[in-house]
């Protein structure tokens, strides 16, 4: 049975470990959380270069209908993330340049949304960005309520209100409140290795060599010949 | 993070309201929930007519790598159906005859997974339904593990290990545990209303009229012509 | 602008010629009118077998919103098919058992619908087909109003109210009002020249020879060889 | 019956009209026409900022042939928009460098057409934008007739000769020839009214309580509570 | 540069083989093969319940054109199968009834098309299976050669001519020319073995078990917890 | 029976004609190749304005397994392109920032993928550019080995190690080994003729007169009223 509540308060983590995560980006925080959190690939961001990160809150709202969208704005802060569940495939501009004012006021960092976004000429200028499955200018109702600070699947991926979301142009992916600063630690571990490894590689060093790859390789059978003549 | 865990033990809903899911089916339940809790309409069934309805034994696997599911086959009983979720995209056959026959076996009523199906022709004349993305004789690998009994999002929805799995030829629909009755007692009222209404529709009458639509679709200032000429 | 009409009174065709045509079927129709007037090949019968054409009754209904068909069946009569344009992209399941049991006791041959079907093993049972973009139990509200029997884009094609529709296995196809009868005729002239050849290649001829087709491949360019060694 | 004609004369609406409805953008014209006349979302412009309004010039193409966008070419002026339909599913680059420049030389403001475009880096130098449903090098053949300035369905819209396109980063819409200066005054209407919302916005207001929706939501049964552990 | 050529001899493989891969069916020939070979998952048989394996008979068409169809019956003879590759995406009815009537006549297995297929309810009538991406009425035209049994790519797999084609309800696999006889082999192998396993799976064994699984999954870190609450 | 082998020695191209080639850009080697090689457009470039040509090293990958990139980059010398074959449908991103950096270190020009690319912002501030089928931030195992520099399909077409990748915004299209110079010397043709030909649209002049194109519009039926009226 569907809840149709706005929960007001929210758990929001450590501003440290979420510019953190920010910085790591999200293919690392991915690779950092075991593989795990990343929403699908069909969700892109409205321009190319933006890179955020913060507190989701979550909204649900029904397909082609951005009533529950209103009602959020109100529940977020600075630094937050607003993320949209929808309950039905939508491809509608559910998010425009006047819902995204209202958010940029509010010091929101961007908005990550299961249907369609709209004005994307606008938020680009305004500097606001958008995830979304689809642009389209079609616009919505405001006939049903759906809920505010629920836990919510958006894009695959299950988002609980206090989670932290890392949008960037390789796509989006959710970190658990709990393990906040725990997944901030193991992509900076990650980051500062990737480095180390980048140096290697431009020196020309070879990751089967770095990585110790070359008997695993052999092991699964891998052969090599000089000519396609000679197999 | 995610967790690589086994849970043993998960609620079982009562089974006389389970049946009586069954028997409404999806789409009533659907209704009955306020319209929520649906699956994405791309999951269907591998044939016609199979009617289910049981608890769900979640399982959450990596794409391309169905040992989860063999882990999964062993927290299984009678009249449980096995609900799997995937770590990212993936149409691969992740379960087939062999499965099928281990889950049929233990009275398994049905299996529900995002990704797909294979040996479709064994387990239509097995009388084992399994609703997926795709159908695909893909195999698969055994390399990571993911875990069982622990809440899964499965094409889109979320689904808990204890929840009641309704699957028809019109979809899948998932039911909270904690509203099997609940739920059960709404779609009995909603099938009894629709039979009645059935019978007057049989009989010519209107849904205009018997639900007295009229006075609304001329206020929202619908009109009506003789002629495309009148217009 | 969007009109909010209902026309009460449309032309409808020599139901011998609207015969012809079901029996000539969407193939050969389509052919007959110079390989146009077809809808996108993603829309499917709810089940296989079905073979209908009628007279198009048409709606335009908003995306999950399912109140102008319920209109548009007062308009319906005997061997009418309703038609259901849509106003935004849409798979929600919005003709069920209900409304199709009202058509079917008006005589209506069948719907065609840019959305989704639900209720589909009774509408099975029924003998009540339905031609859809998607299977999906997901219901609908009733909170805008559209039109009826104004023309009306289906699947990328336009339909007029009086228009026939043919639909089978093979898609559905749209026969303009003024060329009922000549399409009829050319179809039926198609069918016949078709089972002539086909008694010809049952014999073992080929097309090569019976059309003569060989003088203007080897024009294009077209040489044979023996082996692939004589490349 | 398909007809092969090509229509020389089109109505034309008033420039300033259509130099309105250009400023006011796709998704507010669509508002202003009631929600109505857009494409489908996969029309999608080949690069960003680009913003046009003109008179339609319709051609009707066969897949992969781009014969009549030739003969279209000698039948558009200076602030026409020449839109393509297809006679069936097509991703090929039916209109590349050479179309384009002679559009632009007789001052065609674009081109809006339901297949795929080529040469999308020229055309971008050049300013020609194209809003196409693919991209692609894919060339076409010259053998099959359609028409020119008749009715035609592209990206699930009705277009008629006359009609003003507007196209920008948000889409397609089509304003009927008939509702030209109407909608026109409707969209500065509503242009002038968000211009008013949006200073409030920025100032911090809601939308909740600028548009009154409190009452609305309670009524429907939207409930706040402080915290999760609440409900 | 595309070949405009037709090879008229091809190998053709022992039938003892290819009979046994038409048992084996396409799941088992798949891993046979070291799980390769299988086309797209979007490659779907026109009716359920259909198995055949043949020699292939290649061609490539152009989209929308099946003039090569026609050219490569004739090369076809009795136990082969027509592989048709195209040069561009296309969902066209590109076989139908009259070809699949001289396919049927010659012995022909089936036909295996990149695009679509037309006529289905006569198709199915016959008993001749298609596996095509698409069912469409659309006709198609007779102008530009392609080639036929020269290698060509079809739904993502390379087919030779001569290799053999296994195709059945779970999607088709192609068995290079050179691998038959071992191929059948391994498949036959592993169907043995597989029907072993079943009787142990249908006694209630656990793959966990059978399989030897379970220090595998513990190395990799999967814990067993006796309830949510353990966690 | 797929092979695990790595070929070390490939033949290379003439690097005159492979820049020819990289100056005429993929829609003109395309229509110079006779309208063939072309991949799927769904392939697109991670940034715009990239411009690519070089010889191909191909690699067969399993999907969601970039084992056998780093395998390939090794095979990699200046001026390659690594083109990268998928055993079954995937979307995960495959090629990311390190690969990108070993490969560029080389004097690879680019990478062409059937799955995703990630990290996209700094490839693009590397300057290296990929052409995907998505963008995702999912990464990969390396468990599965594959091949290197054997025959591959990617994205439809198939690529022999050596043959010329060319590859810009419009997409990629193949050019086979032993064709390399004939098809530059004709793209170069082919290009002159353009260049000529838009000197005379930019003049004003139409291809219907260009090309003389009116009688054969004629000859297939096209006729020129002045008003719709007229019809």
């Amino acid at each position: 049975m569907m809840k149709t509540v706005v929960v007001r308060n929210i758990p929001r983590g450590p501003q440290k470990a979420i510019d953190a995560l920010r910085v790591a980006g999200v293919a690392t925080v991915h690779e950092a959380m075991g593989r795990s959190g990343l929403m699908q690939p069909y969700m892109r961001p409205i321009y190319a270069g933006a890179c955020i990160a913060g507190t989701a809150v979550t909204a649900l709202a029904a397909p082609g209908d951005n009533w529950m969208l209103h009602v959020a704005v109100e529940q977020c802060r600075a630094n937050d993330v607003l993320v949209v569940g929808l309950m039905g495939d939508n491809t509608d501009g559910m998010i425009g340049d006047l819902i995204s004012t209202s958010l940029k006021m509010r010091g929101v960092k961007g908005c990550v949304i299961d249907a369609g976004c709209r004005d994307v000429r606008i938020l680009t200028e305004m500097g606001f960005p958008v995830w979304s499955r689809a642009i389209s200018a079609r616009g919505t109702v405001k006939e049903t309520v759906g809920n505010v600070n629920l836990p919510v699947v958006c894009a695959g991926a299950l988002v609980n209100p206090g989670d932290v979301i890392v949008a960037d142009d390789d796509g989006v992916v959710v970190v658990p409140f709990a393990d906040i600063e725990k997944v901030a630690a193991l992509a900076l571990q990650r980051t500062e290795k990737e480095d180390k490894s980048r140096l290697r590689y431009e020196a020309g060093e070879l990751v089967l060599d770095v990585a110790g790859m070359r008997p695993g390789l052999a092991a699964r059978g891998l052969v090599y010949v000089d000519s396609i003549n000679d197999l």
